[in-house]
Formats: C-alpha cells, structure tokens, sequence
C-alpha cells in the first residue's frame, strides 16, 4: 500500500466497495489497514514489485526478494507494527530454477532478519513477453500487531515533522543507473536503491510518542501529503534541515533536493509528534539512522523554505504509477 | 493456494523459509493458512488471476472481477471460515477507466454476496505487451474467521469421500472456448466457468462434520490428493457416483470422466467425514448444489473404479502451472 496520489483515487474511485466490515477497520487509503481481530490490533498491507517497473529486468534476484518484503515490512514499520507473517503471490513466465533460489535467498534474509514468518503462497503463470523478468510480478501481504497502531491520520497544529535516515539516495542511484544523472554510481547509493532498511525496530519506538506516520515511498512531499489530507491539515518545511548522505551531497544542490523531497523509493518513515517528545525522539537517533526535525504541521497549506526563509518549489510531488 | 502439485513443490522447494511463527499456524501447503491471531483462528489465503492465464485476453472484465474473488472465497469456504476482509493488489499495463469499472462491479457484486469487505489495496504498472489484457493480474488475499476451521489434514480410514456440485462444467465450457472439443458451449456451462459458486454455506455448515476437506481447484483427483498426502492415506473412488450436470452429461463418458476428474476450476468442495455424519450431510444438498458420496478412505493408493468395479485409469492429473 503507499499509493502515489491519483494513483490511489483510481482505487478510490472504483473500489471502495459499500461492503461493512465487520472486523472494525479504518479501510482503503494507508500504509495498512488495522484491523481489530479479536482482542488483537492487527496491521495488514500489501505491495506488489514488478520487474520492468520496480526493478531493472536483469536486478539481481537477490535483491528483489529483500525488496519485495522489505517494503511490505516498511508498510509495518509506518504502523508501529511488530511483523508477524507474510504471504507471497508470484507470478512468473517460467519457472527459473536459479532465478527462483536467487530470490528465495533474498526473501529469507530480510524474513528472518525481522522474525516475519511465510505462512502461504500462490504461484501462477503469466504469459510470456522477452523471456522471465519481463513480466514477472510479486505481491507479498505482510500481517505484524501492536497495542497502539498508528496510521496517517492524527497531525496536530503544532506537531513537529519528523523524517528518518538519508532520504534521496535510492532515486539518485535510480537517476544514475537510468544516465539522466551522469556521475558515476557508488555502491553505497547502489545499495539504497536495491537492499533499503525498513525502519522496523523505529517504527515499534515511535509507539506513545509519534501522533501519524507514512513510510517515504512515493516521495517526501508526496508522503507527507498523504498525512496532511489525512489530517485535513498543512506543514511549514525547511529542505536545509533534512539529513543528507556523503554521496548525495556531492550533487548539485537543486538535484539534491529533487531527490529528497520527490525522489521516493526510500522506505524511510516520516511521522509528526508533539514538541513535548522531541528529546525522546532525538535519543532513537543513531549513526546508522539520523532523524531529522524538518517542518512544523501548520492548519493549511503547504510552504516549502530554506534555512533562510526563501521558498522552494517544485512542479512534481514524487512518483505515480497512473499520473 | 490450492497449488498443482509439482507448482507447489516449487513453492515448498525454495519458500519454504525457516523462520518460526509466533503465531500459531499450521504453514505453506494447504488452501488457507490457519492463524491463531490472539483467540480468534483466522482462515487467510492468497490467489493470483492472470489474464491469457485463468482467462481470455477479452474476458468480460465483469466476470474477471466475480471470478478473482470467487476462487479466494472457494478457500475460505474449503476452510469452513466466514469471509471478512479482503485485499487487492492489480497490476495492469494501463489504467483503462472502463475495464477497471467492471472489473470493480463484478468484484463488488461477489463481496457483498459473501460479506467480504475490501479493506486495502495497491496498484501497480506492469510493462505493457499486447494492449492491457494480456499482462494484468489480480492477486487478492482473503480473510475469514471461525471456530472450528478445517484443513486438507485430518481424513481417517473408513471416512465417506464427498463432493459438491456438479464437477467437469468449467473444463468442459474451456475445452469447447479452445476449440480441442466441437460441441456448442451453453449458457450454463459458460456461466461455470465464469462465475463459479464459491461454497460459503456449505464449508461452514461442515464444521464439526468433516474431518478434512479442500475446494476443487486444480482438479477432482489432484485436489483429493492433497487431502490423501497431508492425512498420509488413500482412497477409492466410484465414477459413477458424481453428480453430472445435464449438459455435460450429453458428452460421451469418456469426456465426463476426463472433466469430472481431472478438470479443475470447479470450486466446489471435496471433503472427507465419517460414516456416522453421512445423514446429516445429505441434509446439506440442494437442487442448486447437490452433494455425491464418491468413495471412501482406506490406508493407501489410489484405486479408481466405475459402478460395476472396473478400473478406471487416467493419466494426468489436473492442472498444473508448471509441471
């Protein structure tokens, strides 16, 4: 789930089927639904990745299989969730032996890495376009708990804005495999690009502190605004006060922050808190994942400054499958 | 789920990841993983529809979107669980507004019958091959609860074999739709095919009748095979004993015997249940679904026979993606 925006009003407008859950639920439009089973809070999303669309068709299959949970569990991390079980759907041309073990290899890394059990699957075969990866698809349903699941709903006027990690590196390592940018690819934005964290364990540390949240993957801005038309509220941001990697920083700054506020694909999480949690949040900070207060949630709009107050536009908000 | 046997292999080869569960749950292999969530056992499945796949590149989108959600109900109903929720993740090449239209009326038409709410959802582009249809696929994962639910384990020796429906239809109406048989598709047999009757009713009123059962997906023999591996048993079977619809009945026997056994994408119900139920399950029949006592468990193989005890042997056995 983590739609781009017209991409999510096509399944608004045809699917929001008039059918009453009974499981209570806040239905369609977040990272995960929650859903009360039970006693149980229980947060479910799902993602698909294609190669072709999601992936080079000659991507290590390795790496897609990390990818393909861990953007699931990114879902989770959104959420607070702890995970808990996954289901893989996989439809393929053919059954590549090598290509599938590769895969499995991946998918059970990034499994065991973060206690996520698969617990069913399906197969199915696609018809044939040039050779296996073309057409490939697979759409993995991750199911995690917890006692106070968070969604995008819930800002407050006040609220700081929060974004974790280096946002931006996995789209210039996306810009650069594709020759738009024409500086040499480093392995370490290879390695945002193809193998992202999903922010599992910051997610669950959030709990009590964060009011919403959304995981960064169709863009910062793009994501953000899921939360603010969630809230029905607006932000004030700095781009100057968002954390930034050593080979993102080496860029132009206009395509740095081209990739951090619409880049996407970082599977960071962005959230919004009270002040009063602010120096409990700085404390999950780490060398691995800095956190950054980047913007206030004010009650409309959306201003975009630099540190000296100089506004910052930009005439995309991040991908979209459908746009 | 619901796998043909050497696609399940595939599955079981390389996914069968070993990471534990922390919840309860019986694992990969059966046509709903069984979840203990807290108290409540929830029934979850997953199956992929793909065009020029499961359907013809100009299949009515209607019935595309009946059939997607019919197959994952056919798996909750096998597990004897009610339907609560379900999630959809569509892949397409484009977002035609018209196809996605009735594509959504047919999927919202099968959800309220069964009281399936939809409550998430992702989209996503797939690389376009010969105009929309022919590489979209539409995997949803399903969800039901109950208290008793069922798996393919459980048959002992000595247990009535039964069936529901009338099985064979939607073989026939393909084999007809393919041209390899020349007889003129009806109406009714086409109806099969298209929009099969997941059995909802029937799956939860077997609860604490049947000791095991599966829905016939991949075919009669195969999908009995399933309950025959996971119970470590056989069985012998009487082909005289299916109920057969008019239509098909006006095939020669031969062609029955291949639809009713090895057909597949009946979605009806195979069960096991002990001699002493047997009044109570004929209670169950209907004119709209009549049920046929088939056979019986004993302690291995496999023996097909007619009424008058002759052999009868075939020589594949269902579907199979990737065999």
């Amino acid at each position: 789930m983590g739609q781009g925006s017209s991409e999510f009003d096509l399944i608004a407008r045809y699917f929001c089927l008039g059918v009453p859950s009974v499981w209570d639920s806040q239905g369609i439009g977040d990272d995960c639904a929650i859903v009360k089973i039970g006693e149980t809070s229980v947060a479910i999303t799902v993602d698909t990745v294609a190669l072709g669309t999601h992936f080079f068709d000659d991507a290590d299959p390795y790496t897609v299989g990390r990818k393909a949970l861990a953007v699931n569990l990114s879902d989770l991390a959104a959420a607070g969730a702890i995970p808990r079980a996954f289901f893989l759907a996989i439809s393929l041309p053919n059954a590549d032996n090598a290509w599938l073990k590769r895969f499995s290899c991946g998918l059970q890394e990034e499994a065991s890495r973060y206690g996520c059990a698969l617990l069913g699957g399906d197969t199915t075969r696609t018809v044939s376009v040039n050779g296996m990866p073309a057409s490939a698809t697979m759409t993995i349903t991750a199911m995690g708990e917890g006692q106070t699941l968070r969604t995008r709903q819930g800002a407050q006027v006040g609220d700081d804005i929060w974004v974790s990690g280096t946002l931006g590196d996995a789209y210039a390592a996306l810009k650069m495999r594709w020759g738009h940018w024409t500086d040499s690819l480093t392995d370490y934005l290879a390695s945002r690009m193809d193998t992202p964290t999903p922010r599992v364990a910051l997610g669950q540390a959030l709990n009590g502190l964060a009011h919403a949240s959304a995981d960064v993957s169709d863009g910062f801005l793009a994501d953000l605004e899921h939360i603010l038309e969630r809230s029905h509220l607006g932000a004030k941001l700095n781009v100057d006060a968002f954390a930034i990697s050593a080979d993102l920083a080496r860029l132009p700054r206009d395509r740095q922050l081209e990739a951090i506020l619409t880049g996407g694909d970082d599977y960071e999480l962005v959230w919004t808190a009270p002040k009063s949690a602010r120096e409990r949040i700085k404390a999950l900070a780490s060398d691995d994942c800095p956190l950054s207060l980047v913007g206030e949630i004010v009650a409309e709009g959306l201003l975009v400054e630099d540190a000296s107050g100089r506004t910052v536009t930009y005439d995309r908000l991040g991908f979209d499958h459908f746009g």
